[in-house]
């Protein structure tokens, strides 16, 4: 008798969203399918949704449910939303690790960091080599992204050869690293057709062809060498063949080059000791920067997403390290603003502007391009790659629709598959085999909690409400000893007619106790209710709010 | 023995940021100057800075303690960053309110919402009408805007004649209200020279010269007339033009018009009222729409910037009065995203792509216009006005800066001039008079606060860090009665071991109070700073957080 396998697509993280990017490969009977996980991300928090919360990650119960089914996780690349969640995600699969030199050292210093074996990582070189998971062999293939050694991988499956794009640009010329090579996803598709394809999404907007990085190279030397001042530079610290470019505009303008920012001399050294980075300028110290004539000086620092605690924003709050910005310097934001972060961008831009600084952005193009492929780009894929399907990833909901509409138009079989849906790719269309419970955890301080656990939703309530508290006392025979007594926070501190607030509370309060029944003093949910919503009435009298509140009742017992 | 007399411009909000406008104007001697106030504006609070916040304002502090000196309010037109406050601050300062036709039906309906007199504000007629308040005399100037009857104000005092821009573009077909005239400018300027021009500078980083509003009309007719399902459009509700648009456009493609917002039915009823929106085709109301086939019929909605309960917002996530979006219609938005409203507007449009609802957005300006002059428009007004001098207004730091730079590259003296700076306009160039402390009061429920009142700083805190609440009860002796009693809010529920973070809490904190000294025990200070302390170290230890702490010590009397 011969057993039905089928080949599933889950994506856990990064489909219908940018970002926290987990995706899972299956093949096998029904429910028994081997699997292998593709990479591991974070998203970032922002105060809306997430506020005090440190890394947003997949949730991925539905693995740990299947751990002994899990063959290896594969990473495409070193960006944060597709390695950053290894070192708190790998505990709970302990499976090894691929990926290729550059993004195994990132990922050897995230498992060191959790105190994780620096040995569940494996260096594989790209292909033609292939690593063996279970039923699957996993070829890692250059592409172009704005960081080194990002890698599709072909995925061959007894069912067929599935490509998943990773994030890439067609770059034939990119600065560092390895150049877009059409012959060599030809030479892909001639030995095996590709009957799958999942693929990056994220620019699938941008209707003009996508442009090389070494296109910025003139603009940015003709900027830095127009310079007298300072000039100080910020974009991704994994962009490092963006900082190439900075760096060698810096040296043809005779600046030295100070590094500033520990994520960005991160990466450098990983690019080095990867091999993948030669000739990179030789930089100095921020102490030695301090001894070099402003004109003679270029600052490489982070925080191009106006991240509080990075380097650009430090020096928009005044001194970083000894060194600070004055009339004349310029920052350039070799980068573009992700959705979300403009207004943190835009108070460090006024921040140099009150200092007297220029502030030069992207400059509709000049000083950055864009890591991901435009339309034009992904619809050469399409053609080079001759799927019969395509599932489009790493997108926001919008995003995947129109890639979708885009495919169908060139005639491929395609579906949106957002996080949780999942695809049996078996047949000649993608059909959707299943839902499954999704959601995102989250790294707050050291502890990891659910999204939907109500952490955060009490965080955010009393964020928006205030939070007043009551402690009422009871005595052995239910009554009340002594008046309530409140303490508000994060409310007016004066209700009507300047009277304070914690006052007209306990005032409220203790009349009540004075007069309502036993029936509800010797119940503590009675009591507890009661004297919650006689704060929201006052406070809702007071001062038009209705604050959280946290009532303590403590009762004295016979000694 | 003469005096002398000085004429000075102070902005109290709308110079060094985008919003809350309100600009004072004084002369006469050295601090005894007769004062006018131009602009009552509010500005719109995030979740990152003022969460819980209703509406932000200028501190009005500098002007309440000089009332008997302010001759009268000037409001130059209905924009909420121009009129929002007037019904919050007016009883501050109890003076007559003077707005052309349209605004002051505004600006009454917020009167009379906070229950104030309607007859404080007095309808003028635009220019040459002239409003004398005391040593000025003002006079109102048709410009065009998003908005009917924009005015910039001519000043005229014995120091000279000022020109207060407001909010302007340069439009000569604005559809709704009066066009840009060149010739009325010429005629202000040749009447009497402008000594000091105030200047909208929101655009001035827009190199290509404004397009008019009208441009609009054949693209969303087009639009409109391709599609086959219902159509929604959203735009700020004030931009009657816009509306006025997008209705006609409806009724050439057969539809029936309906619109949702309370605040968009407002705008039109006050501009029909005004005489100012003429021909506006009929619309029907939402339970005449439910009646109405979906290709025959457009909704205008509010909620162009992703606001939580407006129509746009509650459309993306179901039903709204009964209509709802369906597969194939299309959602416009004819707007612009403000730079911090990205995530929700982004949030609308995927929430709507899920629908498999087509979204359009301003489509590189096919289907929006700003309602602000761009940088060769500023240039146009500087030449037509000649101004001795010029201060930037309305923009954020990086606007005035600007501003300042191509006023001066053009000869005219120019000064960055922020919140609380005051500048003495009587001499040939902008002098600093003085600076005056300035802030932002917050509209919290029903409640005002100052922005630094630290409140909102204790929402944030709890916010990111959770909140502890300790209770401790003593007895007539100073000794604990029972243990300490700990409520956890906002923070992970389970420290290390899967120890529940109250219990671990409450334990530390009664193992402390069992062994700390009566000096100790004795003083509340001294012993809400231990617990306190002990709670955070506890917590870091448990989930890596510090949170906010709130001890209640309760003792017991004798009785």
């Amino acid at each position: 008798m011969s057993v039905t396998n089928r080949l599933i697509y889950l994506p856990l993280g990064g489909a219908g969203e940018i970002g926290m990017n987990c995706y899972v490969y299956g093949y096998g009977p029904e429910g028994k399918e081997r699997l292998i996980v593709v990479d591991l991300g974070v998203t970032f928090p922002d105060m809306d949704s997430s506020p005090g919360v440190d890394l947003i990650m997949a949730d991925i119960a539905w693995l740990e449910a299947r751990v002994d089914r899990i063959e290896a996780i594969f990473i495409t690349h070193a960006h944060e939303d597709h390695i950053g969640a290894l070192g708190l995600l790998w505990p709970k699969l302990k499976k090894k690790v691929y990926a290729r030199r550059f993004t195994a050292i990132v990922g050897r210093l995230k498992m060191d960091e959790a105190g994780l074996p620096l040995d569940a990582l494996t260096t594989v070189e790209a292909w033609p080599a292939k690593v063996t998971a279970g039923p699957f062999e996993v070829g890692f293939v250059p592409v172009s992204h704005s960081i080194p050694e990002s890698s599709a991988l072909v995925i061959d499956t007894p069912a067929g050869r599935l490509f998943h794009s990773a994030d890439f640009k067609i770059d034939r010329d990119p600065v560092v690293g390895e150049p877009w090579d059409d012959d060599l996803i030809r030479s892909i598709v001639a030995e095996r057709p590709i009957k799958a394809l999942m693929c990056d999404s994220t620019n699938v907007f941008s209707t003009h062809p996508g442009r090389s990085e070494s296109t910025l190279k003139e603009p940015i030397r003709n900027l830095i060498k127009s310079r007298g001042g300072m000039v100080v530079a910020t974009t991704f610290g994994s962009n490092v063949a963006r900082l190439k470019t900075l760096a060698e505009a810096a040296r043809a303008a005779d600046r030295s080059i100070c590094v500033l920012g520990r994520s960005m001399r991160r990466m450098l050294s990983a690019s080095e000791e990867a091999g993948v980075l030669t000739n990179f300028p030789r930089t100095v110290s921020p102490e030695e920067a301090l001894e070099i004539p402003r004109g003679n000086l270029m600052l490489l620092v982070t925080g191009s997403q106006g991240e509080r605690r990075a380097a650009s924003a430090q020096l928009s709050r005044g001194k970083y390290l000894g060194l600070e910005m004055k009339a004349g310097d310029l920052f350039l934001f070799s980068s573009k603003t992700i959705p979300g972060n403009e207004r943190d961008v835009l108070k460090i831009m006024n921040a140099f502007s009150e200092m007297d600084v220029d502030v030069v952005d992207d400059g509709g193009g000049l000083y950055h391009v864009s890591g991901h492929a435009n339309r034009p780009d992904l619809e050469h894929v399409h053609r080079l790659l001759l799927p019969d399907m395509l599932i489009p990833m790493h997108g926001e909901h919008r995003h995947l629709r129109e890639h979708v509409r885009i495919a169908n138009e060139a005639g491929i079989a395609a579906e949106v598959a957002t996080n949780g849906m999942m695809m049996d790719l078996t047949g000649d269309e993608p059909q959707v085999a299943e839902y499954i419970e999704t959601g995102r955890l989250y790294l707050d301080g050291t502890a990891m909690i659910g999204a939907l656990d109500g952490v955060v939703r009490d965080r955010i309530r009393m964020a928006l409400n205030g939070h007043v508290m009551v402690t009422v006392i009871l005595d052995e025979q239910d009554e009340p000893l002594g008046d309530a007594w409140v303490e508000v926070s994060g409310l007016a501190p004066l209700g009507r007619g300047e009277r304070p607030l914690a006052e007209t509370l306990e005032a409220d309060l203790t009349e009540f106790l004075e007069t309502v029944g036993p029936k509800v003093l010797r119940d503590d949910d009675k009591l507890d209710e009661a004297l919650r919503r006689l704060v929201r009435q006052t406070s809702v009298e007071e001062i038009g709010k209705k604050p959280e509140v946290t009532v303590v009742i403590s009762r004295l017992q016979a000694e």
